[in-house]
């Protein structure tokens, strides 16, 4: 089994941080994609896709999905389990991975492409033709992180995590998420919003988070 | 236990299909979205995302998204598994299920979204302060689709199902989000692509698919 893996990117943060939880070693290869490294036959001749994470198991399947990798950890290794261990929790977790997927996540990643000069023509990640920038994309996508940092916040007031009863794979897809957001310069949520402040304390304290 | 559902809309059906397919029966309530009734105050005190589907279990707990309310029955009901049953399947069926969000439902979610003008103002769905349409997100949105239709008719060739070792919820994912996107005027994907012709009779031939 190997991990395609690359620094920086907020995808294969997402499994460093479950696996680090999970105490899972994998190998790991590590593709360099400030320098287009997935952009080269070899790589593409492994992942079409051309994105990271994507994991290789030894029969010669590819999961080239983050949320895909985690789920075949989980249920190789359920404890810690990250995605709920009854069937309310794996519910209300499940649909916190997709509101934070697509009214965060998808905010900053639209914040993002269709506005830094290195995605042009790219303005979605993946494997697809020419896809032209649309500027008004930026706004929109910031109008989103604001409305969603509301919402995440009145959630959190009182609650240590996001959903279920402890630490849950909600909590590392919005730390990604939020991280990638302050990195890619959206205004910061902790200023303004006191429960995320003190959860994103409480989050990145976890030796996983540095993973 | 009550599901809250609606007419027409693509997120109810793949709940109505999943349960069918694992002859779950469960109590419906029916909101007229149609005409507005999901924005009125007492539905909206149900459930502040103003979305179908949602249920409402006996806890008063509400999990307001499709794949969580899918996930929850799937724990809630094994049998038969349709989230997969062995880690190498279970971590495909989420690949594919993210990718079947990402690259064909949000596509024909940003071409319908940002065209008709009952959404002016409500350039995505659920609850959003006024978000303006984007008209050039609609020519996005179709080249997205065209595109992923052409990744999804090599990937079926040769297949009966999108993912795992038979039916899943990977087909139910597709099968919806491509009959909305024929149902909103996108080009019918069934032309010029012979695989997923096949594949679009062999799911809609389940008695599932009318659910």
């Amino acid at each position: 089994m190997k991990l395609f893996d690359a620094e920086w990117a907020p995808s294969p943060r997402r499994v460093r941080i479950f696996l680090a939880e999970k105490g899972i070693e994998v190998e790991r290869v590590v593709v360099d994609i400030k320098n287009g490294e997935h952009l080269r036959p070899d790589f593409i001749a492994i992942n079409p896709q051309r994105q990271m994470p994507a994991l290789l198991l030894d029969d010669g399947t590819l999961i080239d999905d983050s949320f895909g990798i985690c789920r075949y950890f989980e249920a190789l290794q359920p404890e810690p389990p990250l995605f709920g261990s009854n069937p309310r929790e794996i519910g209300l977790i499940e649909s916190w991975l997709r509101r934070i997927e697509h009214d965060c996540f998808q905010a900053v990643a639209m914040s993002f492409r269709n506005k830094v000069s290195v995605f042009k023509d790219r303005g979605v990640s993946g494997q697809w033709p020419a896809i032209p920038q649309i500027p008004d994309m930026v706004e929109r996508g910031r109008t989103m992180w604001a409305a969603f940092m509301d919402v995440l916040d009145r959630h959190l007031a009182g609650r240590d995590y996001i959903a279920g009863d402890g630490y849950s794979m909600a909590d590392i897809a919005a730390l990604v998420s939020i991280d990638f957001g302050i990195d890619t310069r959206l205004p910061d949520p902790r200023d303004g919003h006191p429960a995320i402040a003190d959860w994103h304390v409480r989050v990145s304290a976890r030796p996983s988070a540095s993973a």
